[in-house]
């Protein structure tokens, strides 16, 4: 008799079983399954449609103390808005399900409403359906999001060539850093983390970056860097069956965050490559496209996207440090691990 | 300062909360919002796009002890899809996501998607996303199902008409009765209601007669039976600014129920009119057309349609009974009440 527990096998095991349990082939009109950021299906127009769903557990994703309502309501949004972003599509429609205590105060969903708002005010996206219903403790936010993309426009994680540079769009670890300081730290001790606090609790998902860099066929491959980028690369290796080498001193990470980690005998660089969470977009393109990579993102962001490494032929993930070279173990936030 | 709860304004208070912080209007694209079984999207080709999402919490829509993990995975399958078909629609693609405690055993995702995928493969729905995440107390599954439909074939809740008859596709109480025969019996006792207590674990949803009912043109608004016909009928006259009369010895009820009724001194009636979760479909159609409904009704699902009263100027929903007439309080079950 199999007493295994989900903690045993882990998530990939358990989307494993969910999968072994489906389809063995997808029928046509399905272009991709469980296994990137969103799901992708063929419509009767020129467009595909993306799709994604993601769920947010008070105690496991956030707390009443690191993430008040209305920084949940943006959150909640901005999360499913980056897995869109990061296949080089536009979100259209959202569906928002929340369970909450039927003892919660009015004023949260007031809160949580505006957060939501302003963020898809900002990104044009509907607010189309949803569902309320209670829930005996834990606060459950569940959002789908609808989008679309051409299909010459659309990036898989599954793109990535030997050779190609790996960027990322924007500084990593600072949102990690802000939820260390949210748990660890007083009000009164924040000031001048600000920035930290915001990446943590109202991330901005990077939509125009990853538009311009599908329109412009630059990426060869693209992912959110939800978990950390030691564990997403893994993905884009994984789907692309390649390796990859990082080089330590090219990883940006902000002001902030560097003034931050002596003080609390943390590691920046630990947060940036392992702590997730930051929203920022991660991708490969071509070495010959290098200046062209700079000046678009340049141009959509406001910041060049930084060039951290490079595709590889040789499995793993690496990473070059003034020590040699070390596997890069993922360690990111990992869901049913012990 | 509001310091209301959830519980005061109810779950109509909450969704108009929710709505009021939307966009004042929807755009085009958008053909249906909040406030029908499916949200209504145009899409580039013939058909629309049908958008459902309901969420399951564990100790509010289940227990171990009410609903094992195979009828777990069919049944939060089957009310989505009996959304899709109370509009006329047809089922396409899910995305499922679970939150579950790390150390339930992986047999409960074993058991839970044979129940879901059993269903998927009648009904030919495929599995194409969705996330796992922990959760700490009670399990949790949102689904989101996607559908299409020809805008000709579309049944709206809000299309009733002043003397239609009101139909019904099948008996109603029996999900009710099992949940109570589930609460408060034991196993030995369940012999010769095993049809009770499959309503409730295993409801079959009517796509077939959603499907007929709307290419037939014959319904003229339709929802499926959720939360109890003395609820359900209500949506129906409220959005198409009707009332509606009942009469109480037309109620469709099986003989499984009639017997257990006396047995366990319960009205039969009662959990036909307010125990919810039937999810037959409630549709109201033109009285020229009374053999069309019964003959298209038959010959899809099997056995004919019953008609249970009349769609009425006067506001409010009756019951006709041999008492005489009488208001029909909703009372099924009702999210965020005291």
């Amino acid at each position: 008799m199999n007493t295994k527990t989900l903690n045993d096998i882990g998530e990939g095991g358990i989307i494993q079983l969910i999968q072994e349990k489906g389809l063995s082939r997808l029928p046509s009109r399905v272009k991709k399954g469980i296994g990137d950021d969103c799901a992708v299906l063929e419509t009767a127009g020129d467009t595909l449609l993306l799709v994604t769903t993601d769920t947010l557990i008070e105690e496991i994703h956030f707390t009443a103390k690191t993430l008040p309502p209305e920084a949940l309501g943006w959150k909640a949004l901005a999360v499913n808005i980056s897995d869109i972003a990061a296949m080089g599509g536009t979100p259209q429609t959202a569906f928002l399900s929340i369970g909450i205590k039927p003892e919660t105060e009015v004023s949260f969903i007031d809160s949580f409403m505006a957060g939501f708002q302003a963020l898809a005010r900002k990104t044009d996206i509907v607010l189309a359906g949803g569902d309320t219903v209670e829930s005996p403790s834990s606060a459950v936010i569940a959002i789908t999001l609808l989008g679309d993309c051409l299909p010459e426009r659309l990036v898989y994680r599954s793109g990535a060539r030997v050779g190609d540079n790996i960027w990322v769009t924007g500084p990593l670890g600072n949102a990690a850093a802000g939820l260390f300081l949210l748990l660890n730290k007083k009000a009164s001790e924040l000031s001048g983390y600000e920035s930290l606090i915001a990446a943590h609790q109202k991330p901005i998902p990077r939509l125009k970056a990853g538009k311009a860099l599908g329109k412009s066929g630059l990426a060869h491959a693209m992912i959110d860097v939800s978990d950390g980028i030691a564990k997403d690369l893994g993905h884009i290796c994984e789907e692309s069956r390649t390796g990859a080498l990082l080089q330590a001193t090219s990883i940006p990470m902000s002001d902030e965050l560097l003034r931050l980690g002596p003080q609390v005998e943390k590691s920046p660089l630990e947060w940036a490559l392992r702590g997730g969470e930051d929203y920022e977009l991660l991708f490969t393109a071509s070495p010959a496209n290098e200046e062209k990579v700079v000046s678009l993102t340049t141009k959509v962001s406001g910041r060049p996207a930084s060039k951290i490494g490079t595709i590889t032929q040789e499995d793993g993930i690496w990473l070059d440090t003034d020590k040699g070279k070390e596997p890069l173990e993922p360690g990111g936030y990992v869901h049913f691990s012990n």
